[in-house]
């Protein structure tokens, strides 16, 4: 995309009301706007990392057999009323229609996909299965000061598992597991996040949170360094050792929680009467699962800690582009930067390369600093100074070298760093 | 995908409080779920298809110049109040935060995408510009009794145009028109769908609406058949004759309307003080056009349209899988009829084509009238008769004709029918 086209423009200025790192960097390069508190809109660069993580998220999903649907976020109070949760999950956002008909805004799905696949499913023949969506959810939270760490309006994967038995959804439950890590490992997270114990409800003793480690997280875990997990303050404060190995040399960090896997048991199949028969023709309930992993927030934490003094440094698959592509005197008629810069654009994208070209007729420092800002991994760069030599300035967002490249041979180099 | 795994079934009863027709048939074929009147889940099959009809948009929209965003379900009540709708946007979901702040469900999107455009475009060089997202909207009807055709809770597609001169305006707004063509086309609609005279506002004449001719549609139109345009009833009723060509002779039919584009003028940019700085540094209000349609009432109007007494018959480019392969008698194990189809199942899948796979174990009859039911374009037939002459049976279901095809030319007449 031309740069002289984006419609968004970068800032130096620190948005007004926005304490949380995350949202001041992202409102300051152009990828989101604040719209009031806990509730941004994601624009054209925001927009393209925030569904680059949706896709990675839908790919590991699908790889262990996830369907993929879409419920809806108005959901009706009968369904809340059937879990008892209408009264008692206290960040419902809950409205009323012209025809006096009471919803809630989807803060979570079971009281939908819970009578939904009941519809369906009948037979040990038809299960396990496995649905997930990929979508809006809404929390009434009191406060919302940690930009798209919490969110009022924010996205979220919720998978849902529907099984025979609690063998089965243990063997699902690690497989779901491991699918996490691949998301945070190409989300460039996997080095600081921690599968943590935390509370599990009547059904299991534990859930498992996923914790990255960050200096501006809300939540504190208690690492265990001989098992390589985390427990969440909750466990913590009933046992004050690591509940696999009893160590009790445990080192507290801050940390935000970037997803979070459960065993519903039968709490959701008892509620809506969703039995299955067996082999032998009787009746069971059925067993379940859910796992929910926030694309938003995980867009948020990637600029918590990927970042220094400049900007973001997007980790090469999240990146909104690939290559920022500055070309410098091209107000300049005697020249021939432009028509350069421009075939090397087209040869580019011409290679499958996603390039953001800054064509913009300002000068040299505006561009670099907009380039740090915005973070795309590798900055290509022309100028008369390197058409001398006819090559590029090619330099990584992560380094500070920078590499004279031959232009003829810009797009193998693209490909190899 | 198999459709022994693919969670939902078919049914053949149809569902309880839904009259419309595009509902019941797309609840019986498993593609929506009815949560509650006029709020829909999208299942497997059915997100597929809604799924398209947004990336026929998207492709539509970027072609046109359109920068993808995404802005929040939640808006301001300040923002409304600013514009004067609070109160007179008499469809409007309102709701209260824990904060006490109030919202509405963004029901369209000017009281957002105005402010926020304004943060990023200062000067006549800055435009003209088009922003668009696709994005859920709400809407408080009364009644929802029309299934896809008007939910509460719907798909949209809306886009912005900012300008510096009406004259600008225009030109882009006789582009829209030819975009939405090109999307009806490729959603099978082209032929029944006509341009349509609406009014305008303070700021121009007439809007358009693009309305879809179709027996179960809750608009009448009057079509000029000179002209090969329609006028709305509204604008019927004030004047009785074509304003093109002063025709009497208009021909009443009902119809949908999918989209509708407006001149907005510089209602919005006036109301939140968006003003730019033209050539000699004069301030002047932009002027802005919006542009809207909706892939989920798309997706109804096709069921509207394209079916039989069997089901559905998805256009190519909108279904869910291109080719739905069928192999009958795979529960003996004395042939090879299901080793046969596995392998063809795979074989088109690496040559790219998007097939839905019957390998159930039931009889032949539930399959064929499931394939019509869900109304894949192609169906393709493995049968022990067939294998007798290594060929499959291939059908188009828009068609009566079946046609033996080669087992080893498959992939290639699919791609030729």
């Amino acid at each position: 995309m031309r740069q002289s086209e984006l419609f968004t423009k970068t800032t130096k200025e620190l948005p007004k009301d926005e304490t949380s790192f995350n949202a001041q960097v992202l409102i300051r390069a152009g990828f989101i706007d604040k719209v009031s508190a806990g509730v941004y809109s994601f624009l054209p660069l925001g927009h393209r990392v925030h569904e680059k993580i949706k896709n990675i998220v839908r790919e590991e999903m699908n790889a262990i057999g996830g369907q993929e649907i879409f419920m809806p976020a108005l959901t009706p109070k009968e369904a809340w009323e059937t879990t008892d949760r209408w009264e008692n999950f206290n960040v419902l956002f809950k409205l009323t229609g012209a025809d006096k008909k009471e919803y809630a805004l989807g803060a979570t799905h079971e009281e939908i996909i819970t009578p939904l696949v009941k519809k369906h499913v009948f037979s040990y023949k038809d299960l396990p299965t496995f649905v997930y969506q990929i979508q809006t959810k809404f929390r009434n939270e009191l406060r919302a000061k940690a930009g798209l760490l919490r969110g009022r309006e924010f996205s979220m994967k919720d998978l849902y598992s529907f099984h025979t038995s609690e063998e089965d959804l243990n063997e699902y439950y690690k497989l779901a597991q491991k699918a996490y890590f691949k998301i945070f490992e190409r989300c460039g997270l996997l080095d600081l996040t921690y599968l943590t114990l935390a509370s599990g409800g009547a059904f299991s003793k534990y859930s498992h949170e996923f914790q990255t480690l960050a200096k501006n997280g809300e939540d504190l875990i208690h690492i265990c360094e001989n098992c390589n997990i985390a427990i969440n303050k909750e466990i913590i404060e009933e046992q004050k050792v690591c509940p696999t190995c009893d160590n009790k040399k445990l080192v507290e960090e801050k940390a935000i929680e970037v997803g979070n896997i459960f065993k519903l048991g039968n709490k959701f199949s008892k509620d809506f009467g969703f039995r299955y028969t067996d082999e032998d023709g009787e009746k069971k309930d059925v067993v379940m699962g859910c796992y929910g992993i926030g694309p938003s927030r995980i867009m948020g934490t990637i600029v918590e800690i990927h970042n220094d003094k400049n900007g973001i440094i997007w980790p090469d698959e999240i990146a909104p582009f690939k290559v920022h592509l500055i070309v410098l005197d091209n107000r300049q008629q005697t020249t021939d930067n432009k028509e350069k810069a421009d075939a090397l654009y087209e040869k580019l994208q011409e290679a499958g390369v996603e390039v953001l070209y800054d064509d913009r007729e300002i000068g040299a420092g505006e561009k670099f600093a907009d380039a740090d800002l915005i973070g795309c991994p590798i900055r290509v760069l022309v100028s008369a100074k390197t058409l001398k030599k006819d090559s590029v300035e090619v330099k990584r967002r992560d380094s500070d070298e920078e590499e004279l490249v031959g232009i003829r041979d810009v797009v193998n180099k693209i490909f190899s760093i």
